[in-house]
């Protein structure tokens, strides 16, 4: 390679400033030309815009842990409402958190005294941590009166079907993820669901129930196959992300668009910490794609992401 | 507290040496009481041989990732022809590639000329790569051709039921995980089956096939609450970490052995990097256990713990 | 514990809204109360505001990596203009590449093909790559030339003196993080400073150049020794992180207040990915310090901070 | 690229098998065609006995963190006496802690009742916390009487010089590793040496000493200059990495075995988690090199890597 090739794409990193009257668009648009985990935060920001822009494209959103006992519930409604998200892949742990705040419940947080609480005074307290917050237990209780009383429609309805419904029964008015989703009628797969306290009461209280989690695998496939383009965003990666990759797989139409936000590393040979370069050898994103893996945690990221959407598309 | 109270807990680090006849049990004994990863991996070596020497305790495995493309396929079988696990509970990636192994497949490694490949390089060759793993893509012509065959007993069954008959129907003598379980009566639970290679081929040859996920949940909460003590091996997070945890949360009996192997960080709030003091606010170990969190790859840690503990009972 | 008493100091997790229209101070107002690493970036802001604000503390400033190479030279050097560093302790990288970009070089970026550029034939195009960014190898020339001609007064001067008087002899309106701290009277410390490219060519140009290291050392404690109080801001761990808390360790005066923004992790048990609260065990920290250990890219979060700074006391 | 070329270094993933009566070189030569970190670490023994049977080969050590408090002081002595370090560079802590163990101080670990101890107790009681591993206070009281005492023959010698001075001045079968390498007149170099609790007793008993850093980096580029070969292990990154590593990027031999043990991530672009191929790009490790990044913990890697050698070279 010649000397004059390699600067057709490679340009001066950008030494940029910050004043005090910034606003998201542009600190993210000075970062776009930096380097290491801002310059990819910020091309990701871009490349949502433009999966956004682009009207063939349906957009595949991962979610994994719990970002919801993080104070997110709000940040993941409105991706949901501004019609950021077509199609949503949970695990039941931000399904079961969004559903305890959405019934009037709530997680806690504070700074502690290092001589006040262990994780066994804590047991004692009925407090269940989750690194800095906590889950006061009787949630559990709230969530049990909730579920036995559901009227569930089928007993051999899928996932995604039961969690519509779910969320129609869910008050108006609330920062609820699952009901965002049933209004705005954005699909919830959640493969793993029978992982979650909320399927754990459903099976408790509902016998018979066997949700068909075939039909929601087979739903995702046509999904996939379906969609002219496919961009995706994983938010950490476990279940939802291979969910999501798996049916692009065989698919003609690989992603074209790509971020994946993780605090996981690839070198341990997990899904969830692996690159999203890895998975163009797959076929899962195909090689003319954007995209953009960043190395940071979510709830740092998701909320800056959002705040860059709703300004440029306002 | 004074000053002699902390000596009865705390003793001198052992400035230990190697010598080049030691064997795995000196070594390991030796490490017990140094510091940082070496000691923890040491005290899971320790837990392990007393959850084993401990006989009314049941043994609950978790094994996230896909660890059979990394060359433990027979690691993980012998764990089980071993008697070192009661209860697995898989992702549904390590199910696929050990059949894939079964059925005469093999996954490749080797050292790169950095010059040769990239990964746009690998899609075209038809090598998906898992880090520095490469599945050939014709292995999932393999696994359809065995799946399309197959005489399933009953459409709703459970998924642990269609595992074990999975299993049987593979050859003896072969060094899978699936045999192994079959063998020697190991239910093998995978709450996220439909996120499988496997699973896939399954909905697409077996169109009625509506795999009863919510008997494989309450199944698994018998299993621990009908346990007199439970110890609990993790292996990475996920979704495996999660459904052992849930199903021993509620039961009088929570985990008095407790090991985590994982690569993954807690402060980001996952269950995949959270710690096992965590898992005691929640009554998920109980306050008297013994336990160790290992910030390892598994790929190192499994096989010493397992050449540890074949050793110790040999 | 009773139940009242934990209430004390646990609040309701803030399911906290994006506005369009948002600025930084609010949202970092609204972030503050939430979980994982968002609240602990809301907290360093709130902490560095009050270090300001509190006209007695002293602010160290710890710099490891190297971050001049991603574009964070002119927030840096805000950071010292504004007045928010009284102490700066850096390795020498970061001053090598500030050098570099105000002597006229500059570190490139940019979307690479992945058939286009491996290490080998950067390597062929003198191209120093770090992570995502690149230097070119010319850029050592520069240097060289510029330090061979440097009339240094004294061989035996220290390191701090000797970098106030390289500032010095830098251009005016530059970026240069070098220059602004000569401007402000900031001390830099650089206690490795013979392992950096700039040390390299002073000593191939300069041999007879002793520079007093022991000095700069016992100056460092004197400063700490002298603050009525003192904040610590460490970007990654390192040198410069030890360097500051060696000098708090055994002064009456430890930190209240403090700050740390790194990606290294604990459990290894060295210094960079320690938490701040093990630091109050060697009395580096004070048991009533306002402490935040923020778990993200410093690409990121000083940005960020800054940004949050300039708004709040604009 | 055709089928034929990729099969030329690509081959099966070893599924290997742990017997009870292994041995660590059956162990890790079973592990070398494997994955991920486990064959990583398999193929830095193999370089490391490359290395050393390598005759031309100058084998530079990179030792940073505090690897003593963890129980790592007779291992890496043993490097140092068996022959398999001819260039140390440290830390100032590791040499520190050294000498506390070798003037007959202890560090301490134990199981701690999560009730009993937290940082705010552990300074009450006078206890520095390293991760998991405790320092009582009165070590420096040890190290203070210790150095006030020591007659320095030049106040401007080179750092290396005076730490062989040091060595030279401590007991006969200890586990030191300041002894051993003054024994076997392997040079240690530590850039960074007014970083450390030694240094800062140096300097308040030794007021008119200036140990000559420039002298250190002088001579550390004359012995890469004039290997004929070089190697290179790191453990952790940090100064000793950087100080090797920039010694080498000028030289007409970049290194030709590289061994890097570390727990950081690249992706925040740091040189501690850079990878070794990024050294290929900067001309310090050449393009024909073996070389193996393993990400694992130290302590787990270097006493497996020295009893393989220890038993190779039996």
């Amino acid at each position: 390679m010649e000397n004059k090739d390699y600067k057709k794409f490679l340009k001066r990193v950008n030494q940029f400033e910050v004043f005090k009257n910034a606003d998201i668009v542009n600190f993210m648009n000075s970062s776009r030309e930096t380097g290491f985990n801002l310059k990819r935060l910020a091309l990701a920001c871009e490349i949502y815009k433009e999966m956004i822009v682009d009207r063939e494209c349906v957009k595949f959103f991962g979610l994994a842990g719990a970002l919801v006992p993080a104070g997110m519930q709000a940040i993941l409604r409105d991706f949901v409402l501004e019609g950021y998200i077509d199609v949503l892949v949970s695990t039941g742990a931000n399904l079961t958190h969004d559903l305890a705040e959405t019934l009037g419940y709530h997680h806690l947080q504070g700074e502690r005294n290092l001589k006040d609480l262990n994780d066994v005074d804590l047991h004692a307290e009925e407090l269940n941590r989750i690194y800095d917050v906590f889950l006061p237990n009787n949630v559990y209780e709230g969530i049990e009166d909730f579920v036995r009383d559901l009227k569930i429609p089928e007993d051999n309805m899928s996932v995604s079907a039961f969690l519509h419904f779910l969320g129609e029964q869910l008050p108006d008015n609330s920062k609820s993820l699952l009901k965002a989703c049933a209004e705005k009628k954005v699909p919830i797969f959640c493969p793993a669901f029978t992982d979650s306290g909320l399927a754990l009461q459903l099976g408790f209280h509902h016998q018979k129930l066997n949700l068909n989690h075939f039909k929601d695998m087979l739903k995702m496939v046509d999904l996939a196959w379906d969609a002219k383009k496919a961009g995706v965003c994983f938010v950490g990666g476990g279940v939802p992300k291979n969910f999501i990759m798996q049916s692009l797989q065989f698919c003609p139409t690989s992603a074209s668009y790509a971020i994946q936000i993780t605090m996981d590393r690839p070198e341990p040979g997990g899904l969830s910490g692996a690159t999203l370069s890895e998975a163009i050898s797959w076929g899962k994103v195909n090689e003319e794609a954007k995209y953009s893996t960043v190395i940071t945690d979510a709830t740092i990221a998701l909320p800056l992401i959002l705040w860059y959407l709703k300004s440029v598309f306002s």
